[in-house]
């Protein structure tokens, strides 16, 4: 069976990725990094129960858990613990930059390939999207072209990289996701980037989620802490 | 001041280039990784005294220190703890191959990354050199350019990689290092790959190093613990 490495956060695009692989037929090694993140927690909770879920239906899943803190110890980013708090806002707005953290997506995807060659699976799978162009220089198509090129000569030609979704959007990788089957268990995903256990509807990441569930004309199933007709400039 | 960080692995075409990056100038900020090598304390070892002669010559120099034996625990390399024997024999011969750890320098210049946007620096500089292309796939021109690109990107054109010594070899290396003021400290690097206090003098590590010292016509300030004319195919 062909194997592929991804990273799976708990949300939506990483999650809709792992239905998608299983409907191409791989056997898939999630990662899933402990870096310092305010949501870590919460996210490896949504991690865990996706694997679960997909565990219940047989199919070829398995999970590594890497500790990393240490690396982004000296990092600045409010998306950190050692940061300052998560902006609020649209995912598009300028505040929302607050939460970028250097570095991240290359130090994942580079043990993630080295995870790869050591297992023998043939790429590394990203569900980065295209929303996340205009904030993160990390998610856009140009570097991951570059990191593509990279990590399969480092590899000796045996590890490429993949995202799927680069050049779509939330909306379309939910239109995707909603003709999967098994059913993608979008009521386990975590997408809020607070230290909360309820997802507070307010930050750019909660609010992204949630145009594309209104835009698909699907009901979110996660509670958020906002209530959806609390104020008038809310998006669903 | 202009800030590079460096991966200082405490052998002497790193710390080579460390005395080369003050002599261009720059503040240097040294990562060392602790990764699970058979090595690894030895050259901890190495790379603190070196620091300290730098210091001690009032040069700008800081260490950062990495540890990843996390990242590697599953990564099959005789160079790891967790691995086989280190082979001996020449640098080139199809069994040093053993000692290629997937995605090494990959994950080691990514975290470099982050670090360097982090704190300001313009580049990650890397003491990769020729005799390294033959068995390390991470260590050839192609990789280092794709490397640069990446880095380049997911930086946000903040950061770039350079190589300065990626087309020299080692006695080339030598020949620079031996015009370089303050002097390199040679006698305190450590290039041995085994898991002993004495370099052991028979690794392709060490051959390529002894060869290097042949070549320029200078006493390599290392103990081995071979002597030096024990056996004739020896190669100093």
């Amino acid at each position: 069976m062909r194997k592929i490495v991804i990273g799976l956060s708990g949300g939506m695009d990483s999650t809709t990725l792992l239905g998608y692989l299983f409907n191409q037929g791989y056997e898939v090694h999630c990662c899933y990094f402990f870096y310092g993140s305010k949501h870590n927690s919460y996210e490896r909770a949504a991690v865990l129960s996706i694997i679960d879920y997909y565990k219940g239906k047989e199919l070829p899943v398995s999970l590594y858990t890497f500790d990393i803190e240490e690396i982004f110890k000296r990092s600045v980013s409010n998306l950190l613990k050692s940061g300052g708090d998560i902006p609020e806002g649209h995912y598009n707005d300028e505040n929302m930059k607050l939460t970028v953290v250097p570095g991240r997506n290359m130090i994942f995807t580079a043990i993630m390939a080295g995870l790869a060659e050591s297992i023998g699976a043939e790429a590394v799978g990203l569900g980065i999207h295209s929303g996340d162009h205009h904030i993160y220089p990390d998610c856009r198509p140009e570097f991951i072209k570059a990191l593509d090129c990279a990590i399969y000569l480092s590899s000796d030609h045996k590890v490429q990289v993949i995202a799927p979704f680069a050049r779509h959007n939330k909306t379309s990788i939910l239109e995707q996701g909603y003709e999967l089957s098994p059913p993608v268990p979008y009521e386990l995903t975590r997408t809020c980037y607070k230290d909360q256990p309820l997802a507070c509807g307010r930050c750019g990441s909660c609010r992204e989620r949630i145009e594309a569930f209104r835009n698909v004309k699907a009901l979110d199933p996660v509670k958020y802490e906002r209530e959806r007709d609390e104020e008038e400039d809310i998006l669903y």
